[in-house]
């Protein structure tokens, strides 16, 4: 394993420690690994709390800050964060107008999340909750009951964000965070596995010449081992399933999110997503908005991942709202 | 070699369509593999020119766009651009203000970019250069005689792009260009090497437990092989040397960049910003700013990379201007 850490065990901690370093718009609660935007809580706004397990940044500890997430809580290394941590992200962000946990589906987080819910509601904190299950790979997986939750929290958490920052209430916070995903479909392929920290080997064996189409974000098994093929192959066995899942169609407009699993350099993800915008065009459909870079990271795994979410006018006006987070900025 | 490309020769072609079809502040000349501002030229702006071997993703394409490059020039991968290009961009940005070339000081680029000034300065156009040499690894290298540019010319890049931006004439523009050189020092380390798509194989060799402190971003030998460590003692070994270059002392103010190469994910990076951050506090050294990500990459190279400038108020007030790429954004 070659690694820029120290202790594998304080990899976490030590993430923590230079992300709050670097980052004035947020500060981090280190005892129970929380990073909560700076000026939290915001009187009257509806607070977002995400979180999972470590490993994917910079989801979600790199989205919290104005327009996007209150706090994220940060769970070790592929491991859901606890009831506690969540209860404490909660109660730091609530500011009157309730709390809108957004939840990837992956058991632990789904269970540890509920808990946290139950726990706010009785210190008198209203909670909604919303799941993202976007991953069309495979219906159950070794972390999972249902569909993984992947790429579409990113998106998600970012027009939720904007929605909550515009003070709506949380019915209506809620409603647009389940719209986001009931309109996303994601999968992804792996060219290598990832390694984690306190492993120290890599989580599978892929072929010199394999890729792992369909994989999760823990290195989870996808739908297929394949022979390493063009990008422009790649492209079609990852957006062709995605496309008759939902089914987008002709006329749709789209916002096309290429993202990279950690060990794969932005070359290849240019290069990836001009063939996925070949064909989304040879659909007739419209990529009305584009985000290209490595947002949901699996450790050092080199992949890529597509997410294709269904938008309209208003979710259009709600991902370009201003945003201000450590890993999307733009509008302030 | 496995990556998510189609043919090797077609790379950066395909690099350059996927860019194109996914940012709109941009627009691409495929024939003279230039992209360039989409509303150059900017009527009474000085234009910003750079580019180099390409493989280096974001930098320089991604970061054209108001308040950064007006243009840039994509060579093949690690190979410089020639002057035809390089003219091409001159006179597409120049709009009455004269044109700032930013060199990264690698001998084929400074020859070529040396070579289309002249031919600019023929047609018309006022030419200045600017040569980034601040790689303190090396004196002379497989690439360079005297210093590699590297990590600072993200840095340059973005506060002369505000400088031009503020409506400043050229020798004033090149003067604060000059100055973030003179003012930034850098080194680099490797965990692995890359591998460049023509030669499908790696561009050196290093021992499963040893790095390359003070690689070059094309895989150019550094100052020594050393065993893999802990990212504490690996900060050490990059931050020591470029404090003492300067030298920097204390009460110095900086930006401190924390750059990855490709192929280490946000974590690591993230991790190795707190221990750099926790050597300049020792030195009391102040982090004015910071930018941590992978913005100046050697294809799918493991390792990072520590860029220190010293600035002042006029400098961070460049830094923090407006600035709308693909790559960096904010401030619009």
């Amino acid at each position: 394993m070659k690694k820029l850490i120290n202790e594998p065990a304080d990899v976490v901690d030590d993430l923590l420690a230079g992300m709050s370093a670097a980052h004035s718009e947020i500060r981090v609660d280190e005892k129970n690994r929380i990073v909560i935007r700076a000026d939290a809580p915001v009187a009257g706004k509806v607070g977002l709390v995400s979180g999972g397990g470590s490993g994917h940044e910079p989801m979600h500890a790199g989205f919290v800050g104005r327009g996007m997430l209150d706090a994220a809580c940060a769970g070790e290394i592929f491991t859901s964060p606890v009831p506690d941590q969540i209860l404490a992200a909660t109660t730091a962000v609530a500011a009157g107008a309730g709390v809108l946990h957004i939840v990837k589906n992956y058991t632990g987080d789904v269970l540890n999340f509920e808990m946290a819910a139950e726990l706010a509601a009785e210190a008198g904190v209203e909670v909604a909750s919303v799941v993202v299950d976007d991953d069309v790979a495979v219906q159950d997986s070794s972390h999972t009951a249902g569909r993984r939750g992947v790429g579409a929290t990113v998106i998600l958490e970012k027009i939720a964000g904007a929605a909550a920052d515009e003070g709506r209430p949380l019915p209506e916070v809620s409603a647009i965070a389940r719209a986001v995903n009931a309109n996303s479909r994601s999968m992804g392929v792996a060219l290598t596995s990832c390694t984690v920290p306190a492993a120290g080997k890599a989580t599978f064996a892929l072929g010199a010449d394999e890729v792992e189409i369909g994989v999760g974000i823990h290195g989870e098994p996808g739908r297929k081992r394949a022979p390493l093929a063009a990008a422009r192959e790649i492209a079609e066995m990852l957006t062709e399933p995605i496309l008759a899942d939902l089914p987008f169609t002709r006329g749709d407009r789209i916002i096309c999110f290429l993202n990279g699993m950690g060990g794969t350099p932005l070359l290849e993800l240019y290069v990836m997503y001009g063939e996925v915008s070949r064909i989304l065009c040879s659909h007739g459909i419209e990529i009305a908005r584009s985000l290209v870079g490595p947002y949901m990271t699996s450790l050092d795994m080199a992949g890529c991942s597509v997410t294709l979410t269904r938008v309209d006018d208003e979710l259009i006006n709600l991902w370009d709202a201003p945003v201000q987070t450590p890993a999307l900025r733009w509008g302030v």
